[in-house]
C-alpha cells in the first residue's frame, strides 16, 4: 500500500465542530505520517449549485482558512483547488469512456439524492456522472489511501472498479486505492439531529464565543430534565455527546453524569463546563484565523503553490493516461 | 456573424473520395475567407473505440497527411489534435453541469446508434455525452460557424439551446454558432452503396494508381447493362455518381450519358474516362502525401504549433468560463 492519501470537501461555506471532529482531526494527524493532497473540489460544488454559484469562490477561501486554522499545515500536506488542476477535467473524461452508465444509475446515493433533494434540479449529466469526477479526482493522485466517511464508501469501491476496468483495457496505469473508514464521532447540533450547514444548526470554527456560548446556552438537553431538579440521562443529551468528544478531562465527565443522573448538576453548569473545552480547542483556531484574515495574500500563496505541487502529479499522471490510450503524444 | 469556424473529424484511419468531395473541399475553400480551426477528434474516436484504442495515433497521423495532401493549408487554418488542448476536457465539465440528462436521453444520434451498432458497447457514460464533448469542442472557439453534414445538425442544436442555458445562469460568454450546412454530393462506394470505410467499399486517398483502377474497374454499374450490347441508364449507375463529381468536363460527360444510353460505349471505356479525372485530383495529393511522408518531423511540427495556437484561444475562453462560474482565479 503507497502512502499517497487523497481527499476533499466540497466548498459549501464555513465548517464546523462536525468537520473538525470528523475529517479534519484525522485529515491533520495524516499529514505527519503521509504523502496528503487534500483539495477543495469546486467543480463537485458547483454540479449541485449551478443554479447560483455566486458563493462559491467565497466558500472556497472559508473553507481554506477553516483548514490552515485547524491545523492544515502547507508545509506537510498539498492544499489545492480541484479547478486549478485540469488533468481532472482530463482524467474524467478518459474514465468517462469505460464507465458503464448501470454503474452511475445503480449508485445508491444517486437514487437516493434524486429522490431527497427536491430545491435543486439534479436531473443533469454531470450528477449522474459525480462518481467518475470523484474517482478522478483520487486517480490522478495515484492515492493508495482514502480517508471516507461511511456514506461515501460506495464512491470509492464505483473507484476501485473504474481502475479495474481502465487497466483491463489499457494496462497497469492507475492505482486500486484502499478505503480508510475515518472514525466520525456523533456531533449533534443544537437541535439534538446531526450538526449540518443546511439544518442551521452548527456551532462554526469561524464563530466568536459569544456565539458559540449563545448556541451552547439554547442547546436542546435531556427532555426529561424540565426542572433542575429532575434528573437527567447524560445518553439521552446532546450536550453530552459533545462532552464525549471535546472534554479532555475524565474524571470530569464522570462527575458530570453522576451530577446529571442525580440532578446534582444543572444544565447550565453543565454547558458551561463544556463551554471550557470547546473554547480550549476553538481559540487557537480563532487566533489563526485572525492572522490569515491579515494576510490574505497568504491564501492565495499557499493555493498557488498547492496548485503547482499538485498540478506536477496530475500532469505526470496524464501523460501516462495518454500514453496508454494511445494517442499522439503532445508537444 | 463571426468568421471563426470550427470542425473535426475523428481519427478513424485513411481518408476517402467522400470525405474529400465532402466535408474536405468544403474546408479547403473556407480557409482562405474565415478563422478556422480544424480539429482531429481523438477523445470522440475513443469513445467509440475503448475496447481497442491501438489504431488512434496511427489514424491521427494518416488523417494529418491527408488534410495536409488535400490542401488544408496550417498557414491558413489552425490544425490540431483535440486531446492536446486540455480546456476541451475542461469545458466539457463545466457544461455538464447544465446539460440535462433529458437532452441527451431524447437525442436521436444517440438512439439510433445504440440500437444500430451491436458489435460495441456503447451504454457508457461518456457515449451518452457525446453532444456535450462536441458542444465544448466548438464553443471553446467561439465559433460562429460549423459547417457539418445533416446527421450532425441534431448535434448542433444541442450545443445552441447549452449556450443558452449557460449563458442563462452565467452570464453572456459562450457564442451560439450557426449551422452551415456542407453540401454533401453523393459518392457511392465500389459496391454502390455510400463510399465507407466500414463497408470496405471506398476509394481512400492514400490508394496506388494500381489500386484506384482496379477498385474502378469492378465497381458496380447499371445491372440493366449485362452486355456491351445493352443500353444503360446513367442516374442507376453509381460510376456516374462519380462522373459528376469529379468529371470537369460537361461535354465529355454529355457524351458518356448519351453513349450509356446508346450502347455507344462500354463500360470499360466509362471507368476508363473517369480513371482519368479521379488521377487528376488524386495525383497531386499523392504528390503532397509523399512529401509529408518523407518529412515526418513536420507532422509534429505542424501539430505542435497548432496546438500552441488553438491553446491561446482555448485558454482564454476558459478564464472567462471559470470566472463567469465564479471560482476562485487560478495561479
Ligand atoms: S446536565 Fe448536561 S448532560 Fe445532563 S441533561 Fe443537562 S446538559 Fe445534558
Ligand atoms: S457506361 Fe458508364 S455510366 Fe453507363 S452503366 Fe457503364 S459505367 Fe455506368
Amino acid at each position: 500500500m503507497n502512502q499517497r492519501v487523497f481527499s476533499g470537501m466540497r466548498p459549501t461555506g464555513q465548517l464546523h465542530l462536525g468537520h473538525l471532529a470528523g475529517a479534519l482531526t484525522n485529515w491533520i494527524k495524516l499529514q505527519d505520517g503521509y504523502d496528503c493532497f487534500y483539495s477543495i473540489v469546486d467543480w463537485h460544488a458547483l454540479m449541485s449549485d449551478y443554479a447560483d454559484s455566486s458563493k462559491i469562490e467565497s466558500n472556497c477561501r472559508e473553507v481554506l482558512i477553516d483548514w490552515l486554522s485547524s491545523g492544515l499545515d502547507p508545509e506537510k500536506c498539498v492544499i489545492f483547488v480541484q479547478s486549478h488542476v485540469p488533468q481532472h477535467a482530463e482524467l474524467h473524461l478518459a474514465l468517462s469512456m469505460v464507465t458503464p452508465l448501470g454503474w452511475l444509475q445503480r449508485c445508491p446515493t444517486y437514487k437516493e439524492q434524486i429522490i431527497n433533494i427536491q430545491n435543486k434540479d439534479l436531473s443533469n449529466y454531470a450528477f449522474l456522472g459525480y462518481p467518475v469526477l470523484m474517482a478522478a479526482d483520487i486517480l490522478l493522485y495515484k492515492a493508495g489511501i482514502v480517508p471516507v466517511g461511511e456514506d461515501q464508501s460506495a464512491h470509492l469501491e464505483i473507484a476501485r472498479e473504474m481502475v479495474r476496468r481502465f487497466n483491463g483495457f489499457f494496462g497497469e496505469v492507475l492505482v486500486e486505492p484502499q478505503i480508510m473508514l475515518t472514525p466520525t464521532p456523533k456531533v449533534p447540533g443544537t437541535d439534538g439531529k446531526k450538526m449540518s450547514k443546511s439544518y442551521g444548526n452548527s456551532i462554526n470554527l469561524a464563530d466568536s464565543p459569544e456565539d458559540v456560548w449563545n448556541k451552547l446556552r439554547t442547546m436542546v438537553t435531556d427532555p426529561a430534565r424540565e426542572k433542575r431538579t429532575d434528573p437527567g440521562d447524560p445518553e439521552k443529551c446532546p450536550v453530552w455527546d459533545i462532552h464525549k468528544v471535546f472534554n479532555n478531562s475524565d474524571s470530569e465527565k464522570a462527575e458530570i453524569a453522576e451530577g446529571c443522573r442525580t440532578a446534582g448538576i444543572g444544565c447550565v453548569d453543565c454547558k458551561k463546563k463544556l463551554k471550557v473545552h470547546v473554547e480550549r480547542v476553538m481559540n487557537p483556531i480563532r487566533e489563526k484565523r485572525a492572522y490569515y484574515e491579515k494576510n490574505p495574500d497568504l491564501l492565495g500563496d499557499i493555493l498557488r503553490e498547492g496548485a503547482v505541487k499538485a498540478g506536477a502529479v496530475a500532469r505526470k499522471t496524464m501523460d501516462e493516461v495518454v500514453a496508454a490510450l494511445g494517442f499522439v503524444r503532445r508537444g
